[in-house]
């Protein structure tokens, strides 16, 4: 059995991860970690679990984590991480941080737009946990950056689509749209429910943090400097996002072209699903799973494609997709733990 | 007072109706028509308006309804008005019709998208009842093409920066988003309360019959066919709609210049309101009113303006802009009986 | 005009004041006060009302409300207003209190709650102001104690079968359920959407301050000590809130007899509706309106009633009832500025 | 390997039982009927298990089911399954019937709320599914008559406490609340979403076919005639059912003597859990799981009890109870297929 703990066990994505490893067959969970909650049972804080996890969060301290685990999941906000990462990696830990802090390679991409990098020289072994385009990789990896859940929502559909060429990178529009639980379980009056249900509104318009990591993935699938326009905005909805996103394509294309292109790059990948006949793909289908369901649609009389991606932020998005990472650092199948049946709705 | 009737009272857009002219001051509500409920008070039906309308609902008759009515709104589906509409007409009623039937203003665009039309020569004289647009017009008209929900949503941030040349019409995408009442109030599994909630996705992407419509008027804003890219979505929300719009501009502009171009358009205008500083607006901010609130961003690095509207569907969408047509047809006051004060959450 | 001030404009129950002060036709909204938003334009927080509300926000201060305002409510938390109140009184002016400070006639049953009283002579003179059962002592008051949500949808369907002496004061159980707006705007992972949506939950089964509230006014109804049982819950929904309440009968008696004895004791009411056969109210018919639905079923073979109640617990349930008191109050028509048609959705 | 089928699997209950058995691990699902999707595949219907259930639905014909199944499970209305059940027992098959058909011991009982019984002499037969109390008599069955969701709700944590003479039976109140899934999938007004959310309201108050089912096991426990009183409730949500219980208590009890009742008599049983300290219970922690948590109460001053229930509908309350009952009858162990880590939201 492989010991994992998680550091910032108490929030959504900390939970999430939580209920991942206490269901995978080959991990056993032995610690969890939370400022805010240190001393108190798990279960106090998600009596959903009671009587299944048993473990009493603690601070978080460098040579516990060490000792009790072999994987340690980071589910804190950035910044933070860095500053914990290099101990355990030089003590032998592996290491899937789901905070963008090992997510860009290099320093000034990162502290563009979040702050100063503290732990720059780890950049260059860290690995981008977007299992599906770098697995080879992540198997030889000791430290992951995971995936934000909109980077993973738009890049899925468009690396294989601009790597084979059939679109222009530079036309790239993606308007995507989240669940509140991508705000995490901080107080704020946007997650307050009053202010939630029945309103539907964009956000960071001007500007969102996602944004830059994207651009460096895609650039490496095109092969010159993309920067796409996205906008999030906010769904009355507890977990899922969906990403739209608009195209201009560079030959003229058939469906048949465009689904080949998709499910040859994805042939043996668990979790990517192509829904039939252009289907737009629905959030609730991939409600509490790693699956992304893609669909999409050639534009009548114009050149361009119209992609749409469906992911459950929390699993896919952040801690569905950590466990992946996990599965492959570790030489597990790639999907164990991480094949619970979808609900029907 | 107005003597007023709804045609189609017991659907979503028809109870809406009966709401905003039982509460509006220069209007007597007279006859209300359904097929399904003939025979029954409309409070059976709506028993939220017990003690305020005391109507029993009858089955259409272009006599009845003509003796009764000054004004008839027709809230039916469309294919139904055009058989009714040019009786009453002939008999000087004046028509606000909310389905497409007289939307278009050649039969050939309708009937590409919909089926023959049997009242062709009224297509002539109807007028598109997009207030803020055409007003003038509608003040003389007897007949209204009530606008879709889509169309008002999308053409109403967009038709200034067209006719004023700012943007470039044919780089337009309209990424849009609707609350489950646009979808009305016939049963259909994908308006099923467990396969709504928790859900989000787009549907007819490979083509919608308010695409057309919004191309029609668009083009007349331009001077040139515009055909735009449009893509709805279905919200987990009863109420509301948003349109989130990209396109490329056509010179140099700065925010100023186009905050003032739009202010100068809508000047006069009770129910457009600019956001300030480009803030994302709300659709929970204009629930249950009659205001189309709109914001935007220019991209920075890109020659891209994104805009941003926000409806109540079921109000400016569709019963609320009936009425201030209504309003500008007899003469009112524009905002007359649309001025309930919104609700702060 | 009656010139009103709001103090503790920013919270639900203070904006929703505003909402009906601000459309009211006999009132002029003079000033609006918050803490934490002193300085900032009203609609700065509460976007919908923009082109409505036009007052800044600004610091509490007893010689301004005093100048400004002929009727001042207060929408505080409990313990704020005592402060308050007494300079304003002795101003001459008008007070409509929405805490619990100036619900209770003796200090003693406040202090068992609550906390010590500082403003204990007032409570002589203040009066429990649920409309329909106090209003000639409301008419003559100058302090108005105004009601809890849930003893107002308790107390409407069970004062006048008490008074009467259809049911056994001793026998009653309260089972009720409300929106999470009636737990405020402060922030509370209670109120986060995540942990709201999806959930139904009782809370505080051991004791919430409401029912020694309802325990008062139900002992008047009584002549007796009455100590009703009563369980609250937390509904996934913003705005409403049901009762149903189970009581032993004291005579045999049929369904016209409860039907005529309710509607006598509320002819002439205009926010009381009872539902037709016992149709179960539903918290959808009154949203955003001063209504209290009511229904009732006796049950077969049993001498027991099952009584069923609806309001929106931000208007009849707080801010809409405070407007009924100041109408009562100023000799205004008990509805002015609360007949705003419903929703039908 | 058990061959599993399910006969009606594209209701809510149906769909989650393929999804419950899909993930069995010691179940192969071998036949889905559907009357309505003969012929098509399942995963046309509900995509989500697309890669997973690879089977396409047929009409229901017993000798089909007989040959390719070793139990099956009955997701029908009642009144059909009777029809079917006789030829498959026959057969030596043995059957879940999550309808109502064979929940009651006498036909006249039946009868009184449902129609008449075209099969009366199985009921001999036939063992009511509630596995924590008639676990001996399941393991032995070959038909079981699978507890109604509501019936579950209530009769679990009233059960023990009636048997060991705590509480007067006679007083019992059970108000219930259930989300829509509980409904079905067909369509219904009732079931809009535009209907449901931002809703709630009693429904059948005069009456639900649910309370017969649940006087007949309680009055087992008593040993004298059971009626209690019993009122259902929709809440705006799709999974989840709470029920708070009122009693009078019989004797003298401390909170330790109640919840040592409960822990002695569940002692074993997987799926009880009893909440600390008479917190009360909340939906969404049950959410997907065959749990049913349980809390109460001792009113102060009072000879009251008030209990607390939740469980999912359709996993306790449908589906996951059928399942539990299959593992039970095959010699599984009760918990196999059934032990998905909870969502922590």
């Amino acid at each position: 059995m492989i010991r994992a703990g998680v550091v910032g066990a108490t929030g959504y994505a900390g939970a999430e991860l939580v209920r991942l490893l206490a269901g995978h067959p080959e991990v056993a969970l032995t610690i969890l970690t939370s400022r805010q909650y240190a001393g108190k049972p798990f279960v106090d804080i998600f009596p959903s679990m009671k009587g299944i996890v048993d473990i009493v969060c603690e601070a978080y301290d460098a040579g516990q984590a060490g000792e009790k685990a072999d994987v340690v999941f980071m589910a804190l906000p950035h910044k933070l991480p860095m500053n914990f990462v290099p101990e355990l990696l030089k003590n032998g830990k592996k290491i899937v941080d789901l905070s963008a802090d090992f997510r860009f390679s290099s320093a000034s991409a990162y502290e563009a737009v979040y702050q100063p990098h503290t732990a720059k020289d780890l950049l260059e072994q860290s690995v981008y946990g977007l299992c599906e385009v770098f697995r080879e990789r992540i198997r030889n990896a000791a430290l992951i950056g995971n995936p934000g859940c909109y980077p993973t929502s738009v890049i899925l559909p468009l690396y294989p689509l601009i790597k084979n060429g059939f679109v222009d990178a530079a036309s790239i529009i993606a308007d995507s749209k989240s669940g509140v639980s991508g705000a995490g379980r901080s107080l704020s009056l946007a997650s307050h429910y009053c202010e939630v249900t029945e309103s539907f509104k964009a956000y960071k318009v001007d500007g969102h943090r996602h944004q830059p990591e994207m651009n460096e993935i895609l650039s490496l699938a095109a092969g010159y400097p993309v920067n796409i326009t996205f906008v999030p905005h906010l769904l009355p909805m507890s977990r899922g996002m969906e990403s739209t996103i608009y195209a201009n394509l560079k030959k003229s294309v058939s469906y048949p072209d465009i689904y080949d292109c998709l499910a040859d790059f994805y042939s043996g990948c668990p979790f990517i699903r192509l829904t039939d006949n252009g289907r737009p793909p629905d959030t609730a289908h991939v409600r509490g799973t790693n699956f992304c369901d893609i669909g999409f649609v050639l534009e009548k009389g114009k050149n361009r494609i119209i992609l749409m991606s469906v992911i459950d932020n929390l699993v896919k998005g952040a801690a569905g997709q950590a466990v992946q990472n996990m599965n492959l650092m570790m030489g597990l199948a790639e999907s164990a733990g991480l094949n619970a049946v979808p609900f029907p709705i």
